[in-house]
C-alpha cells in the first residue's frame, strides 16, 4: 500500500487524440478526513471515452474538468477509515472520485458495492454505469421487440456489449461492428452475437445490407461517423436509433460535415434520442439488481481490459481512442 | 360546369424546381360508375410539398406517382352520383383523388365532410392533413408544457401556422420563422406568434438567440436546412424536434452536407422524430373533432390562397416553392 497519495491533474487541454503530456502525476500526504466523513482506498479506476468531452473546456451535460486540478471518475474502494454513520471500514464503495490512491468522501457522492453479487471491478462495468447506459438505452429508448434486428456499433465496448446481450435476452437478431478479427470473433462465439463486422476489414455498408436483409430495427450508436451513415441507410419504418456516444468524433477540433439524417428520419417515421445514464437516475436500483441477476445467473456475460497502476491510468484512457480495449477498461490501482 | 372530365397528368420527372412543362393537362370524356362507386365533381384541390417527393420515382413512406398517370392529392367535391349505399348525392367528401374535374370511388379512400362545422375547404387544411399533421406531431411527438418555448420553421404554411396556435392554446411561447414581411406580421398580428423571424432579411441565430432567451423545448420543423443547424445550436435539455418536412430540400437533386446533429442529441439528451400524418390514422377521429370544435369557438384561426382553375394547379404547386402562399394553398375546381 502507498504511504504518500499519488493523484493525476489535468495539465493541458488534449489538442485532437490525448497525449502523456495532457496529464501529470502529482505526490501529497494521505489525506485527513473530519466528522462526517470517510477515506477511500482505490482500487479500481474506470477510465470511459465521455472523459474526453470534459477535457474540452465546454460546459455540456457535466462541467469541464479544470486544469491542473484531480481528473475525476468512476472509482471503486474501500472504506479505511469513517468518521460517517452509514459507511464502516472494510466495506466496498463506488463513485465518482478522484484518480488518486486515496479519496475523502462525506458519503453523498458513493453507494456501497456488494462483494457478494458480482466481483467489485463489475460495479464499473457491467454492474455499473456503463451497464445501465445499455439497460437503459436500449430498454427505454430502443424498446426491443422480439425478432426485431438490432445493431450496435462499439459491440466490444462495455456499453456495446451488455446492448447485444440484452438484446439477445429479448429475442431479437444482434449485429454488432466492431474494429478487430479478436473482438467479433469474441462477440460472435462468446456472446452470441447472431452477425459481426469488422469495420475496418469489411465494406459496413454491403456487409450490413447482407447481414440485415429485413433492414434494421434499432440502431445502439457508440460511433458515429462513417459507420452511422452507413446503418441509417437502412433503417426501418419506426426505427429507433438510440444516440450513446460518438466516439469517433471525440478527438476532432472541427466538427465533421455529414449527409443530413432528417430526412431519413421523415421517410421512415424513426425516432433518433441523445441521452445520457443519469437520466434515468430515479430507475438505478431496478436496473443494478436487474443487470446483478442476469449476471449471476450466467444470462450477461463480460469481459475487462485491466492494466495496473494509477500511474498508468493516462495510458489506458488514450488506449480508448486507438481501439484498444475489448469490454471493459479498467486500472487496478490497489 | 364542364361537360368534359379534364385532368393533369406528370409528364416529366421534375429536376430540381418543377416547371410547367411537367405537367399536362389532358381531357376526356366524364367517367361512367358501376355498382357500388360513385362520381364526385371535384371542389377544392390541395396542392402539398410532400407531393414533390412523389415525383421523384423513388419509393418512400407513398409509392412514386407514374409518369403520363393522372396526379392524385387531396380533393374536396360533392357527390353528384352515387350507386354506393354509404354515399348520397349532394354530400360533400374528401380523399385522395385524381387532379381531375370528376373522380370515381368505391367509397373506401374518402370521408364525409360536415359543411355545417366548417367551411368544406378547411377539410383540406386547418381541419384536414395539414391540421391533422400539426396536431399529432406537436402534441404526440413534441409534448408541449405551458411556458415551454416552441420554434416553427415553415410558420405560415398551412401546417406551421395550426402548430403555432395550438401550442399557444397548450400555453408555450411561441416563435415562427418565415420568409416575408406580410407572412411574420399576419402570425404575430392575427395568430398572436410571439416572436416571429423573417429568414430571408434576419440572421436566423442572433434573432433566435434573442428570441428565445431560455433556449428551444420544442423545434417543429417543416423546412429543414440551414435554419433547422441554427434552431438546433439552441436546443434545451430534453428538447423534442419534431420532424415534418424539409421543404428546402425537396427540389435538390443531391443531398447537402451539414453538421451532424448526434452530438448535439446527446449533449442535451433530446429526442428527435420523423413522422407522417398516417402513422395516427387510428386517432383522425379525434383529431378531426378537437380541430373542428378549436375553429368554432374561435381558437384556431386560419388562412387559405385560393388559386381558380384545374388548369392552374401546377402554378399553383411550384408556388408552394417560392414561398408565395400564406396558409393552405388551394385550387379552385368548381
Amino acid at each position: 500500500m502507498e504511504k504518500v497519495n499519488r493523484s493525476i491533474l489535468l495539465v493541458r487541454r488534449p489538442k485532437g487524440m490525448p497525449k502523456a503530456e495532457d496529464f501529470k502525476l502529482v505526490t501529497n500526504s494521505i489525506p485527513t478526513i473530519k466528522e462526517g466523513e470517510l477515506l477511500i482506498r482505490s482500487i479500481y479506476l474506470s477510465v470511459d471515452p465521455y472523459m474526453r468531452g470534459r477535457m474540452r473546456g465546454i460546459k455540456t451535460y457535466v462541467d469541464p474538468f479544470q486544469l491542473n486540478e484531480v481528473l475525476t471518475g468512476g472509482i471503486v474502494g474501500e472504506v479505511i477509515e469513517s468518521k460517517n454513520l452509514s459507511y464502516k471500514e472494510g466495506e466496498i464503495v463506488e463513485g465518482r472520485l478522484g484518480w488518486s490512491d486515496y479519496s475523502v468522501s462525506n458519503g453523498d457522492n458513493i453507494r456501497k458495492v456488494d462483494p457478494n453479487l458480482a466481483p467489485i471491478s463489475t460495479a464499473l462495468g457491467i454492474v455499473g454505469m456503463p451497464g445501465l447506459t445499455a439497460y437503459f438505452g436500449l430498454l427505454d429508448i430502443g424498446k426491443p421487440k422480439a425478432e426485431e434486428t438490432v445493431v450496435v456499433s462499439g459491440a466490444s465496448g462495455a456499453v456495446g456489449m451488455t446492448v447485444g446481450q440484452i438484446a439477445k435476452i429479448k429475442g431479437c437478431r444482434v449485429i454488432g461492428i466492431a474494429g478487430s478479427e479478436e473482438k467479433v470473433n469474441y462477440l460472435k462465439n462468446e456472446l452470441g452475437f447472431d452477425e459481426t463486422i469488422n469495420y475496418k476489414t469489411e465494406n459496413v455498408l454491403k456487409s450490413l445490407k447482407s447481414a440485415c436483409p429485413n433492414g434494421v430495427d434499432i440502431y445502439f450508436d457508440n460511433v458515429g461517423g462513417e459507420i452511422s451513415d452507413a446503418v441509417m441507410r437502412l433503417i426501418n419504418f419506426y426505427s429507433r436509433i438510440v444516440l450513446c456516444g460518438q466516439i469517433s468524433s471525440y478527438n476532432m477540433e472541427k466538427s465533421v460535415e455529414s449527409p443530413r439524417v432528417q430526412s431519413q428520419l421523415i421517410q421512415r417515421s424513426a425516432l433518433m434520442k441523445g441521452f445520457i445514464v443519469r437520466d434515468y437516475a430515479d430507475h438505478f436500483e431496478e436496473g443494478y439488481t436487474q443487470l446483478g441477476n442476469w449476471v449471476k445467473n450466467g444470462s450477461l456475460k463480460y469481459r475487462e481490459s485491466i492494466v495496473a497502476g494509477l500511474e498508468n491510468a493516462p495510458k489506458a484512457f488514450i488506449g480508448l481512442f486507438e481501439g484498444e480495449n475489448i469490454g471493459k477498461q479498467l486500472v487496478r490501482i490497489s
